[in-house]
């Protein structure tokens, strides 16, 4: 990822690992500022407070939490209850438990002496891990595009993505915009509707940020316009990420998510979710009865900040005084209307059948 | 309507016949301010700035604009610029080009000295048929509603509404509002959700204004809510305004419409449309074709107006700056996901046959 023009991440241990920094990115797009994180306390307050966002990215920075704890008391019981903490901060993104079990599982391995030097070691092989990752589902993405661009080779690629999947949701690259961002590196023209993400507008903000600051064509539309522009042929796939995907392929994802699906199917555009295998849930079946669905507050949806004409940052109301509103984080999109799944071991279809395809040592496919 | 517990309308011609006076919806929910059109001018603008908007409003708002013009030049020349222009102010909902040609088609029936007398008569003629005929919407669509919970009678309705289709769109009642406003007199405990409606926000600001007012019970979701509010079974019925319906049944709305009729097909939700007959355009077929979809200014997407935490009204830049973004101001929904039209003859379905029954003069169920 760039951030002005230089190479980056979105996290990163400080100098003597005793904090961990982050970009704020309830500053973004009009603020760019970092945020120390010096306590597991800190952590969950961003992770909880959105401070960090994006399904990757909480996962490797509750896997840093841990590591802060560590510094404090780095007993059993002390991480223990730093684990649970860290995973009640947001419910429905599955990669926050994967990650704080798998980072707690190592450290009680460990004596408690060597666990501040181990669990640091480990939350930086995460993010590693996190970048490696994107960095593959996007060169398996990158192949979908370029085959739907064979087919219409006299004009652009118009990629439309909901709330913002980027390098700013993981430690690099993003999940749905890296094919994006590796079509870019092999010259191929693509153009991406930005769909607005109302309440908390992550992608009028962040993927309008990101896909700025990376120099990709980009624009953004309300999220009540993607039906219309997939009607009239202005939208060559949608690819999304995702927060939890069922054994089945239902798929949770920012709330509105299962609209956009309904119109891609509706037209005829190929719709895609991005998923490193961290987010898969192989203990579900059925996503709309079984993932649990994270209820924000109403004020997320009532008010609502931006930038005011003397540059600061304000925040309006938008509905009359004592109005109530109702505020689900996510939905699911059933399996049924997912196109494929981009994975880092390659794209799958969104079956039992599929998904467990990945796990299959010996493919039927493989020489 | 009620306006501070007090019946009234949206709009109303000004003592002595040299105004007409419009409740200015810019400035809602926040403040109630009325504002005089002087002039064919002044109506123009009003219909184009939104300070008055609705099908229905912005048709008798063409009207009095007509009639201010009499009061200027009531000249044939003078009357069929004017005719044009005002048709020019908006270009999707059909009703305004409807109420303007039937206004000049009467006005040049007479002499220019009867056309100012004429025109004030006509516009109020034109006003006081508005709000019967969505008086008789109501009727119609409340037997829908009524036979819904008839199916549940343990728990309320929950109807989920998009953009503002109430009174505010109209003369008085509203369209997609008044089987709700209906089943309040008649008893029958219903809930709305409000869609948000982004860019304007007509949901959050308008419909959630109106049903305040009205004491309807109601909560306003993001737009990309519903969807997921519907699997979940919490919506009985979408009932919707519209712009311009074609002779098929294919219904021009607000943008977002689209997207919440396929979620209803999906759920198996009842999708209707409250279509006065005035929004009709029989010239037209295939709406997603054929229908011309106004873009509005980029700025409605990337910038916001809301009220301070002081009171005052501040807009604020959502997006990075150099954001490029598309504003359609409407999709179509295409007649195969609509349940059924409600009009002021009662309910059709959305089909050739069902439309063209209303205008049989011996339909088949007749006696």
């Amino acid at each position: 990822m760039l951030l002005n023009g230089r190479p980056s991440r979105t996290l990163w241990p400080a100098h003597g690992a005793d904090a961990v920094m982050v970009l704020d990115q309830r500053a973004l797009p009009h603020r760019v500022e970092t945020i120390a994180l010096r306590s597991v306390d800190d952590a969950i307050h961003a992770i909880a407070e959105m401070v960090v966002r994006g399904a990757p990215l909480i996962g490797v920075t509750a896997a840093y939490g841990l590591a802060l704890q560590t510094r404090a008391d780095a007993g059993d019981a002390s991480l223990q209850l730093a684990a649970r903490r860290l995973k009640a901060a947001r419910p429905t993104a599955v990669n926050l438990a994967w990650a704080v079990d798998l980072a707690l599982a190592q450290l009680l391995r460990h004596a408690p002496r060597e666990r501040a030097a181990a669990s640091w070691a480990f939350a930086a092989q995460l993010a590693d891990d996190d970048a490696a990752v994107n960095e593959r589902l996007g060169v398996h993405g990158f192949a979908l595009l370029r085959a739907l661009a064979a087919r219409q080779p006299a004009r652009r690629l118009n990629v439309l993505t909901h709330c913002n999947a980027g390098w700013l949701a993981t430690v690099d690259w993003g999940t749905a915009l890296a094919p994006i961002y590796r079509a870019q590196a092999e010259g191929l023209a693509v153009h991406v509707w930005v769909d607005e993400t109302r309440p908390r507008n992550q992608g009028a903000s962040l993927t309008a940020f990101e896909l700025r600051e990376q120099g990709v064509p980009h624009t953004v539309i309300a999220d009540n316009a993607g039906g219309h522009l997939m009607q009239r042929g202005e939208v060559d796939a949608v690819i999304v990420g995702c927060d939890r995907v069922t054994a089945c392929g239902d798929v949770a994802n920012k709330i509105g998510t299962y609209l956009k699906a309904l119109a891609a199917r509706d037209c005829g555009v190929p719709f895609w979710v991005a998923m490193p295998l961290s987010t898969l849930d192989r203990s579900l079946h059925d996503g709309v009865v079984e993932i649990p669905i994270e209820e924000r507050r109403a004020r997320e949806v009532t008010h609502l900040s931006g930038r005011a004409r003397d540059g600061s940052t304000v925040e309006v109301q938008l509905v009359p005084d004592g109005t109530a509103a109702l505020n689900p984080a996510f939905d699911v999109t059933p399996a049924r209307l997912v196109t494929g799944l981009i994975t880092e071991r390659g794209v799958v279809p969104a079956t039992r059948e599929g998904i467990a395809g990945l796990f299959d040592p010996h493919p039927a496919g493989a020489p």
